[in-house]
């Protein structure tokens, strides 16, 4: 039943868009003001300090998520175009989104809410949910399925942040839990949903090429080297933010090695997958996020990247086409391999984290140990010196439970919302391609060198 | 006329480039020095301070100049090495050149020049309007045309914004009126005059491919990263950096979504065009600076990206069109949907916003509202203060007006320059094409995956 | 004697990676630990202080080193995947490496390593000098014999650092001598004793095509916009960082004006080449390194600059076509004329900038003039003190001698070491191409737009 793919969907997505712009204007009209502006000369100086000590780690994680996370999403030869600028606008729209839903949520005192540089930070990373959770159906979906996707992600992941950040008191500065294990069940849940027992055979333009899988790595080595940023961005100043850079440093060297050790022994020829490469590599800062700041000893961050890089590269050997054989199961970028299985990894090390801390100083002061990242507003040293080490580990425990089971649950539900035929899944038949989106020239009927005919016509009209 | 590609003007761009740098090493040992070594440990952790705050963005701003938009020019897919190369080349240029012209005007006290990184952010500033400027006849002009025309225009920026900013008063933090305006108009001017009425043809080399569409796309996203960083380096430290930050940043989403939906109306199938987004996205940037340090509400921001945005994709749709049928102007990047109208609308924007924050507060302090940033060393806080509302608004316009009107004039004049014979404009014939200045290898014979016969020679002749 | 490319030696790298990974968490586990955290708050605060001011000049370096590095090596139009795969690989085992030597070696206080920031980034440092000394045999190595390099290169130029610097007191705090001559020098040696006599014919995919020069080319500016935060990294902050940040920006403007000049002055048809521009524009960096900090006027940076790009251009000209010619050595991306001439231009300035300074100062107080950079935790200032002017030239002279003569002889050895036939060079029929180490799709088998007959069999199965 292929939709003609010029008829009225395509009035959809900017009818989307205009309304959503617009609501936001008045919700910023009615609602959103800028801190006062300090009357003292040593606020000026506190404001000025706050913003050169967090702008640079903003401005690494948007270069991340907009060109990193961007060119990693165009290995798909014919379609890079498409995920750059899917990726870049579902970033701003989610931002925005989120940005008024924390406004209405939690911060609605006095009527005015304060824009800062945090509360975007914030927003950020919600979005980065969004952005993870598309990799799952990335080049099978229109963008107006894609928007309706993020419209529905952001208030389930803040809602599911809430809980597991701020009523169980689970410690995950790096948003390991939060941030990558609830968004990749999230993103599988609506492949689920969306393609159910659909077999999607293997399409022609699906595989990359030399020089998409060049750009591909070019992202993933973005992404490695900004990563540091983005785990250590909310730690607390001085010691817990210094360790955050380096377990994360010495988890995605780690990474980076056990990829190249675990895919060339899985391949018969000793050859390297690029896929492997582009992301085992950085499966390691995916794990580390939720212990960054604790204080283990370095060779944990070490062992965790390995093994999340090994757990990486199997799951792409053999999870992935046993869950696409067994449960129909589509993950078009592999987020399942990225995201998921080294998150778990990261949360069940947390639990043995926390558990093994507590038995190096006998349970006396496991406060001063975590120094524990101030995630958003909320404080919550004082939650876990109340609550013992059993029972911070099981909150760990129960954090990812959390995020695993409301990210299925919404994400099946998101996914069968984004059937809706209006919604105008682009025909098997037309995937996987730009100039279904874009008014792109064919490289095919790009002028050759050998366009002789033209260049004659040319030189004839030529008139300087 | 077509000047044979490989004769005398060939040597001028060595003979022009070599006098210039023996000029500039003359001028140097002669003129500059580094400041005094600050003697007292307090002076040192001051310049450690002002290093640490200042160098970050000044990196920023080169990564957004020479990778950003060097990457963005390279949309021309026969042209990009040379559009990345001559970019490079105009920006270290023009940074010397006005190095050495702002050394020679202004700072010329007892005899020496003392260098910091502050008086080199001031030249890339300069340059930055010579790297827009050659956007209007980017692909149709030489090497030497290029750099006569940097010469040309710094010394004329470097005058415009002194009357703008010293004399006036203008209020322009991220240098809407002074740069992005004025280097619009300029480039215009060149283009107009040195193509007077001769219609260009559509180049069979001009057309964009998926793969030159997609680098001008990376392009685009790290100068819109980046972008905040170029507004806001020369704030005032505290609330109004913040602000401008801030501001930056929202009038940019709100940019980067309201193209999607101006550009997706505009096509009869709905279909997004790359060259709106790579250029609409990043207008919201320009109308900005203007009034990113002053203390208008969010929403202001927000509204004005998005209008910006508008106003740059009809620009291409309708005026563009417009002005090369009625006034044959050619603008081979549509640097004045970019640059000039999102230009003109942030200068109106920022009368308005003169006007109405005196309302605001009954016009008692307005120098309070208006954190003024530090440009260059000029404080035109007192001024203002003295000066009153309607005159401020007033003076905003009239450098508006200075901008328009003395780069049009400046540029056109420019432009009968660069008709000099020996400046060696390249015949249309040969334009867009990478092979006219560089040594490359044309693509075609490069060697494909069918070269056997190649390799079977090889074959025979290794030894390892 | 061609080995079959898919027999035993494949299985050596993971072998070879998989017991070093296992190597180090042993040595992490037994020896490595963290700082203590801080008890008192301005310790903390400290610490803070100390990521604001290191952790984005790292991070510009970690750009610096995968993506623009990694960029620069993928001029080989068929071999892109590969450099930039084995550049990751070699960083960051490299950095592992000597972050286990360092330790074994300098730090072995107390039973107990202390890891923080500042020893990886010289770590880092260390790992720099195999990313360069591999240039000289890129595409024509094996993963194996790189490994092997690094393996070897790392200690060795650990010792020579510790002569040159430590016991010479040679300041150089851009690693001018220590680490872009040395490794140059490294890489020569290497690649003379693992060819031979063999008079390498030229490979037909040895040639760049323009994409591939384009590629190259934004890794050139990319290094170029950071290579004042690596020549800066290791100052005394204060005037002496800021006067390397100047000095080395200034260098590396004149580096690429005056690469434009000798590079069309060279050619008879005045095009300019792509591999001049690539490598003369990053000259002035690596020459201006060894003076960057200390007291000369700007004029000499300028001069340097420029003088390095000539000398780089007339390098890759006459010189390395001589080297091949008479010496057969072979030297595939030009390290020489980047890393080795200007390398030793720079170390001769810095021995006529210590004769000058004294001359100026009548000697009398040279340590005030030269801020040392503080370069690991060695204080040379007091020896030079002490030395007199003309020993510290003679040092400076010294320091050059070692580089040049430890590095050659390491790398003749290394080179023989790595003709080891387990570790399977590749045949030269098989040189230059992904293809034989990682699974990577063939440019010529990716599905094309006129691959109707497959989409036509797609059109039938679809369901959607």
């Amino acid at each position: 039943m292929a939709v003609p793919p010029s008829t009225y969907p395509r009035r959809l997505l900017p009818l989307f868009l205009g309304l959503f712009q617009g609501a936001l204007l008045l919700f910023f009209a009615l609602f959103v003001t800028y801190d006062e502006p300090s009357a003292q000369a040593e606020d000026t100086s506190l404001v000025a300090n706050q913003i050169y000590s967090t702008f640079p780690f903003f401005q690494d994680i948007q270069v991340m998520l907009l060109v990193g996370l961007g060119l990693l999403l165009t290995f798909l030869p014919r379609y890079g175009f498409s995920a750059l600028t899917h990726n870049f606008l579902l970033l701003t729209f989610s931002m925005q989104w989120a940005l008024v839903l924390q406004g209405l949520l939690h911060h609605f005192h006095h009527g005015q809410i304060h824009l800062d540089l945090h509360k975007l930070l914030i927003s950020e990373f919600a979005a980065v949910t969004v952005l993870i959770s598309v990799g799952a159906i990335l080049g099978r979906a229109s963008p107006c399925q894609l928007l309706i996707m993020a419209t529905c992600e952001i208030p389930i992941y803040l809602a599911s942040e809430w809980v597991i950040v701020t009523c169980l008191g689970v410690l995950d500065v790096g948003g390991t839990i939060t941030i990558h294990v609830f968004s990749c069940y999230f993103g599988l849940g609506v492949s689920k949903a969306l393609f159910r027992a659909t077999k999607q055979p293997l399409h022609p333009k699906e595989t990359p090429t030399t020089s998409s899988d060049l750009m591909s790595l070019v992202g993933t080595l973005i992404l490695w080297v900004f990563w540091p940023s983005f785990v250590a961005v909310l730690c607390q100043p001085g010691d817990a933010q210094h360790r955050a850079i380096l377990n994360t440093l010495l988890a995605m060297s780690a990474s980076a090695i056990t990829t190249v050790v675990a895919s060339s022994l899985l391949d018969g020829d000793g050859k390297l997958s690029p896929g492997h490469l582009q992301n085992g590599s950085l499966a390691g800062g995916v794990a580390i996020g939720v212990v960054a700041d604790m204080a283990m000893p370095p060779v944990a961050a070490l062992a965790l990247g390995s093994l999340s890089a090994v757990v990486c590269v199997l799951g792409f050997t053999f999870l992935t086409p046993l869950l696409r054989r067994k449960l129909t199961l589509n993950d078009q970028c592999g987020i399942h391999n990225l995201h998921g299985l080294p998150g778990i990894l990261g949360a069940t090390a947390s639990v043995v984290a926390v558990l093994v801390a507590s038995k190096d100083t006998s349970g006396s002061q496991p406060s001063q140990l975590f120094l524990v990242g101030g995630n958003a507003s909320e404080v919550v040293e004082g939650q876990w010196g109340g609550r013992g080490v059993g029972g911070q580990a099981l909150c760990q425990a129960a954090g990812l439970a959390v995020a695993v089971g409301a990210s299925l649950l919404a994400g099946l539900l998101t996914g069968v919302a984004l059937r809706l035929p209006c919604l105008a899944r682009p025909p098997e038949r037309l995937c996987f391609d730009d100039s279904l989106y874009f008014k792109v020239q064919d490289e095919a009927e790009s002028p050759g060198p050998d366009s002789s005919a033209e260049e004659g016509a040319l030189a004839l009209k030529e008139q300087v």
